[in-house]
């Protein structure tokens, strides 16, 4: 698994710091972290409509209609983040899919990693990789300018797919011995690489770049936001 | 090519009868032949469902960013019609669920058949068989109560996908030799298909059912709808 070296370090000292408190994670400045906010948006935008089209392919894909019914109403709300984070773009005078192009490979790539092996797994990707992902831009957008961080942080707050996945996660993992094993295991494969997506976003995103040292707060918080999910799935994160 | 079992036969005695005239089209009398509220709501919102998975599908294998940004609006207002329906379908007290469930089989399959070989046929695909039963269907909803009627009229009139699939149509016309060929044969075998799930929304929709006389020039209508989206393509109905 690739994973995010700066918490690998971590790892090496353990005794040298003391753990993070969970109070002092709201204190971390992104001003200098954040890209300028066209970049930013344009990544947050194309990762939604790639949420989007992973939901789009559980719809499709979905078992039963009431599978499809709930999925295709969390497909919406991703398309509605997308579209409201373009419409931010277009309000800053420059063209969405120029902006967006960029970080379409990467992202790309990304999405057909973690689409899995069937209906659960991809269900499963998208659990974890948007909670992730959500999670990281909403705190990133801490450090825009006040006005367009404050419409940020309320679109991507929106409640999308998380109850629906989170139904039909636990109904395949109650029917379906095995599951659960197999679950646990891509889970924990998936978050490293969402990381990495989080962190291509910083500005100097480099290993050794200033700042990282004080972004590992966020990483940490965002693995802890990570292991509930897991946990409420009954699944070892 | 299935082909509505009506209409061939009205082509076997073009001289018995006069041409339809347009002005006489808006005569027809729907209360005998649309079906129940909710059968109707049921139906048309499957469809709607259908249409938008199909739009998501060619979001996803978009060959430009560009054609992705303007596909995934036209997948947005399909699932924004389709839960605007199931809205009515609760205010009626029923789970949209089981109502749709009946209509699933036949419309999946339909979806799978006008669906294509290519990017390209899955758009002319989606641009036939949507503006064909749009068309129907809100013209059909001209015999519910009038209230859900009017809404139900509003809900589907929306502009939806109309013109970005023309656009990036008109595009690959432009650009792959040979195309315009194919395209034109591919459009002229989905129009039976999307004439056969029109017809089976009517009341009493077999062959001989009462009111097949009726309901004919509302099909002579569609199919001179579907000739004009085709020539404004340069395509031969």
């Amino acid at each position: 698994m690739v994973f995010w070296s700066g918490r690998r370090g971590s790892r090496e000292v353990p005794l040298l710091r003391p753990r993070v408190v969970p109070t002092s994670l709201t204190k971390v400045d992104f001003t200098e972290l954040v890209p300028e906010p066209i970049p930013f948006l344009g990544q947050a935008a194309y990762i939604q409509l790639e949420a989007f089209e992973s939901l789009a392919r559980a719809v499709a894909t979905a078992p039963t209609l009431g599978a499809k019914e709930g999925l295709s109403a969390a497909a919406g709300v991703a398309l509605r983040k997308h579209h409201a984070l373009i419409a931010e773009l277009r309000r800053e005078g420059v063209e969405p899919v120029e902006v967006m192009a960029p970080f379409a490979p990467a992202t790309d790539r990304f999405r057909e990693t973690s689409s899995g092996a069937d209906w659960y797994e991809l269900l499963l990707g998208i659990h974890v990789t948007t909670g992730i992902l959500d999670g990281f831009f909403g705190r990133l957008a801490e450090g825009l300018p006040r006005d367009l961080g404050d419409r940020v942080r309320g679109i991507l707050a929106e409640e999308g797919a998380g109850d629906v996945l989170r139904r039909e996660l636990e109904r395949g993992i109650a029917e379906q011995p095995g599951l659960a094993d197999r679950l646990a295991l891509w889970g924990r494969s998936l978050v490293g690489d969402a990381l990495l997506i989080a962190r291509s976003a910083l500005r100097g995103s480099g290993p050794g770049a200033p700042g990282q040292e004080e972004i590992e707060p966020v990483f940490t918080e965002l693995i802890a936001d990570h292991t509930r999910r897991m946990d409420a799935l009954g699944l070892t994160a």
